[in-house]
């Protein structure tokens, strides 16, 4: 089972003016996906605070999610934070998500949403709302697995021919 | 009404070498659309002078669009002018005028238009043909209004449930 | 007849482990789209090799494709040396490989390879598997001879009215 983590960025939550869904409804749906959350943290949005917190998840969890703080209002710092402290982006996974998240609704265009690598850990990016956050989850989940065995090495990277032929195809998935 | 400003950046037009179509055509759809359109200007690819002109359009419109410079002849400079004034860009709108500009003409992919905020203000590009302008603005101009409410504050932005339910599909805009 | 050349990025490649099937792959289907491949190489996993057969390849060519390194392994580094080299990257280049990638295989998100400008060069980025570099370079190629021709001038870039109206739709390619 793979470690993960998930972290709420949300002022209200964090001052408990209002009731953190959209956490507890990332971690039953990783939790379904066979995922094993090790770490929960509700954070403000602040954005030293969010980059400490995305790299203490990464010392006890190879896949670490956030959910808040996306979006292009002023308080809006997750990426910001997450750019910083990833050494490297996925923007493909990023794309998919506002992509099947347009399917949704339109304004899945606004999300600021990415991926980033942190040493073999992933910080994946996840909008506010619980059905956003699962939708997006879900649209990114079909890589997560094979992503984290790219980082740690099990996958030799230029072997790509063999993945190709074993990796499914979107029908299957 | 919100108020939008057009500038047009061409240097034949700024020449003064050839006629303006597309500056005219998208000052039309705007105002179609319950745009005011408080200011019009035509500059030349020249990177300064368009940053000048983006910051003084942002003091009196709320919604700054240009046309032209967007591809990637040398002269073509909008893109690094507005990526120089924005504070934070929106990459999921530029996809989108790319993913639907295919639909027209494969060559949607070489526009390196980006759409970004500065302050309270959103800046868009749109390419230099009136034709593609007008279609381009067309796919961006769903999710503007949200967007400039979110950058206004007039959206709580840990609200987002709240905006997921009341947003429209793609299906029903 | 446009000069091209092929860059095999590979470690294993390099050092003679494994036969280079991409580069040959892709050496074929540029051919067959009637380029003249006048420059090729297999260079090992290493940035600053990448970056130097970069520039070399672009006093030949004036269309440079890279073949491996651009996954999310750690000793992927095709794009970053890419990222380097190149002045201006076109991102609807990258979206479209990886778009139409996602109809064989949802890991086509995973690739991070871009496409950018070196002075009037195009330089192309491709997976390392045989079978997902023909098929991202064939996502590209429709729109290679007009890149290449606004790179050099050819093409005005204030005419897009013109190019648009002559341009290709997706159905016509």
């Amino acid at each position: 089972m793979i470690p993960a983590a998930v972290i709420t960025v949300s002022d209200s939550c964090f001052r408990k003016e209002r009731e953190d869904l959209s956490g507890p409804a990332v971690v039953a749906e990783l939790v379904s996906n066979g995922f094993d959350v090790v770490f929960r943290l509700i954070v403000p949005d602040e954005r030293q605070v969010i980059e400490d917190a995305l790299r203490t998840a990464s010392r006890q969890a190879r896949f670490v999610v956030t959910t808040g703080g996306t979006g292009i209002a002023p308080r809006d710092v997750t990426p910001e934070a997450t750019i910083t402290v990833c050494n490297r982006l996925i923007d493909g996974i990023a794309e998919i998500m506002r992509s099947e998240g347009r399917h949704q609704t339109i304004l899945a265009s606004l999300s600021r949403a990415v991926c980033g690598c942190y040493g073999t850990t992933l910080i994946l990016n996840l909008p506010g709302s619980p059905r956003g956050a699962v939708a997006s989850l879900n649209s990114a989940l079909p890589v997560i697995p094979h992503a984290l065995a790219l980082l740690q090495g099990d996958v030799r990277h230029d072997d790509e021919s063999a993945v190709n032929i074993s990796a499914p195809t979107r029908g299957q998935v």
